[in-house]
């Protein structure tokens, strides 16, 4: 992110569209900081905005020399509101040109342009929501399916900020028994230091605490693909029937399904669920030798994307049966496990009794009918499961971590614990391990932002929506 | 629009997205209906949004057995609301997901879906709003340019429907002083017949009346432009530079450049505002003899847009100079006013001295350097208007006319009016005459919506936006 000298935490009134401008009826702006009600009032008739009381709403019009549109305006006065500033919603008309209108009124009467994450930045410096609820937020936002939803909003109700704090409690009892050690051994009971020295106060404790984080970090695998999602890419050669599967696994046609083999020149793209994992799935060009120019770029793109794909689904066209192409297709990434090899048209040919390709047992589907897409999905999340070493789609832990940021910090308290867990067996001084201890509460105290600087949190909040 | 058997005003509480869910902070549902705010507080926590006062905003969690989304409640209370229901607007979190489950829930609870414009409909028949101004509302959510947000405010501020309630006065008054001598005619003053027999009284203010409604209905020609905008199709042969004059009028890359003719396999296109008025531009496939099979689907294509657009730019490769095949599709269309010749690549190769072509005169440009493009924008909106009859882009009008039921409409009441005042110049009786008066009244109040059935209103309001 290109960072320009605008502070995020510097109290100044900002505005934003919080929703997608478009084909709609209605559009939302979002306006906060200290004086933002006044200067809102400004550009807004009647009068009676600065006098409104908080969580009230006006009705009026966004006006200058000329009525801008007309509008409701929702008002927040510090600290009830989102932000904790003094905040307002402006809901205008929807459409391309209204809310961009009343948008270049704010500005041009001093409101700044939001930078990514502003908002939520705000909150969490007034103190309204700690580190990993603003994440929820933004985790929220971006949920592609159910299932993400769910576990971000668990987030947001402060789950793993209740499990962080816990942990982080017992490891503060830790450390605080090893500075009161640490204490006494200067001081007074310096000649029983031989008796405590290499023997860590409360050293259950913290192996159980690494225990528990150990479980925190391996759960942000299965979070990060609920998230993120699989790319999943159809492959085949042409006429396989890659856009025919493509549209039924969407459910809808989007991509263009005729006879002429090399239609999809390009590659097509969509979202879909399977089993609550987000599947960006790809309909890539046709692999096969060819001599046109454009035809060229678009196979040569399909083979970037199947090295990128984490799932590759290769169709053979069991009407057709196995060419020499297939064969050596599969020969060559026999081995690798992102591949799922798929006997498509089966309503047409049912799978040869003998498979020609050793080892290799094809899921018979027919991108027509529907037939054999359960195991289909069944072929899918197995794929999905063995790529992470994640046995189920579930871990029964009462909370789960929600950003690699969060996940990089419960290793850096795993790391800290287990050379301290070390160091103690080996019998080093508590003096060399106490700081060890303290780190790992730092990195916990991170987690929810109790501990952390300007620079983490601009960079953090900068990978927000606009809005937020 | 497939009539289910639903009522528009049954006052049932309806719910509906009121923007357009995607990737944005917020997501706004708004639902209204007699006891929504009641229905609504079965699955929001805490209890006291049943207690809430009109315009004031409640925070909480939409919920069932589970959390489903932390959000931000605005309630109105009937009849101060814009249905003049009660109603509630319900702020969610953005993004394809969060709105959809709260949506899910309502539906549940006993929401309806909302019909097309159901909020606006039950806004006008609880007397909020007239015809005139819901119909502006529509207009303003569908500007595609400033001028055009302009125009629609104009009207949501009530300017047509002062213009037509003026008019509309007047012609009252003139039916009132026929009718007044309808009376009088067959009771006493019946010696005095031959006197008034063919005089309308007021036939002056109906002449006037004719002229100010004729001012009006001409205005419909430019709104129209303004509202729904023009069509432009680029033509020209492969690599006359096509998609980079597309590119340059659009100010960003939308569409694939190369120099591979006939990349541009399909039509492209892309909403501009050229002086205000909305311009549909469309890229096409280029225009050449070929054996590709998807090549032909799209030069097909483009011989389609071609027939339907309201203007072509007809581009020449300036650098490979006119081809034969250039000099025949100018010949052909040289007589078609819907057609503007370009000399592309103006700064590679400037315009020969005598353009071989008799009576043809392109416009030099340069798509690549933008040289040209104001005399580009001038050509297309002379054109424009020459299409139109419209001399200039503004007509000096107090109101505009801003849909075609209305110019519908006016266009009835004046042809009631020149009928009348074509029977009164004939000296027929005010018997006859007078009904034709009531007929140009009665349209008139059919536009504010004085006079109204529901099957009229009904497939009005089909035609808006879903939320609105």
């Amino acid at each position: 992110m290109a960072h320009n000298k605008v502070n995020y935490g510097d109290e100044t009134p900002i505005a934003a569209f919080a929703t997608t401008p478009g084909n709609s009826a209605l559009t939302l702006i979002r306006c906060s900081g200290k004086g933002s009600i006044e200067l809102a009032a400004l550009v807004f008739s009647p009068s009676d905005l600065k006098k409104a009381l908080g969580n009230t709403i006006i009705h009026g019009w966004i006006k200058t020399d000329e009525k801008i549109d007309e509008v409701l305006i929702s008002v927040f006065r510090a600290p009830k509101s989102y932000t904790g500033e003094d905040s307002i919603d402006i809901c205008c008309h929807g459409g391309p040109v209204a809310g961009k209108a009343v948008m270049d009124v704010l500005k041009n009467a001093g409101f700044r342009e939001a930078l990514a994450g502003e908002f939520t930045f705000r909150a969490f410096m007034n103190g309204k929501i700690d580190l990993t609820r603003c994440e929820a937020v933004m985790e929220l936002v971006s949920a592609k399916t159910e299932t993400g939803r769910c576990r971000a909003v668990s987030r947001l109700c402060g789950s793993l900020e209740k499990e962080i704090n816990e942990i982080k409690q017992l490891l503060v009892q830790v450390l605080a028994s090893a500075e009161i050690y640490l204490d006494y051994s200067e001081d007074e009971i310096s000649a029983d230091t031989e008796e405590i020295e290499g023997k860590l106060p409360g050293q259950d404790i913290a192996a159980a605490v690494l225990s528990k984080l150990k479980m925190l970090s391996a759960s942000w695998q299965l979070e990060r693909i609920y998230q993120e999602g699989v790319t999943v890419v159809i492959a085949g050669r042409p006429n396989a029937g890659k856009s025919s599967l493509f549209n039924s696994l969407l459910k809808e046609d989007r991509s263009i399904v005729t006879e002429i083999a090399g239609t999809t020149r390009d590659w097509i793209e969509a979202w879909v669920s399977i089993e609550g994992i987000p599947i960006r799935l790809v309909d890539t060009a046709g692999l096969r030798e060819t001599s046109d120019a454009v035809e060229i770029i678009g196979v040569e793109r399909s083979l970037k994307l199947l090295q990128e794909a984490e799932i590759i689904i290769y169709l053979i066209d069991g009407k057709n049966g196995l060419t020499n192409e297939d064969t050596d297709f599969i020969n060559k990434n026999n081995t690798d496990v992102r591949h799922i090899f798929i006997w498509n048209k089966c309503d047409l040919a049912p799978l040869p009794q003998q498979f020609p390709v050793i080892g290799i047992n094809p899921i018979c589907v027919s991108a027509k009918t529907g037939a054999g897409f359960t195991a289909l999905y069944l072929a899918i999340t197995s794929a999905i499961l063995d790529q992470t070493n994640t046995v189920s789609l579930d871990l029964s832990v009462s909370a789960r971590l929600g950003t690699l940021r969060q996940k990089n910090l419960v290793d850096n308290a795993c790391a800290a614990l287990e050379e301290t867990l070390a160091l103690s067996e080996q019998g080093e001084p508590l003096d060399i391990i106490t700081p060890l201890i303290r780190d790992a509460v730092n990195s916990l105290g991170e987690i929810t932002g109790e501990v952390s600087t300007a620079d983490i949190l601009e960079e953090m909040f900068s990978r927000f929506c606009v809005g937020k």
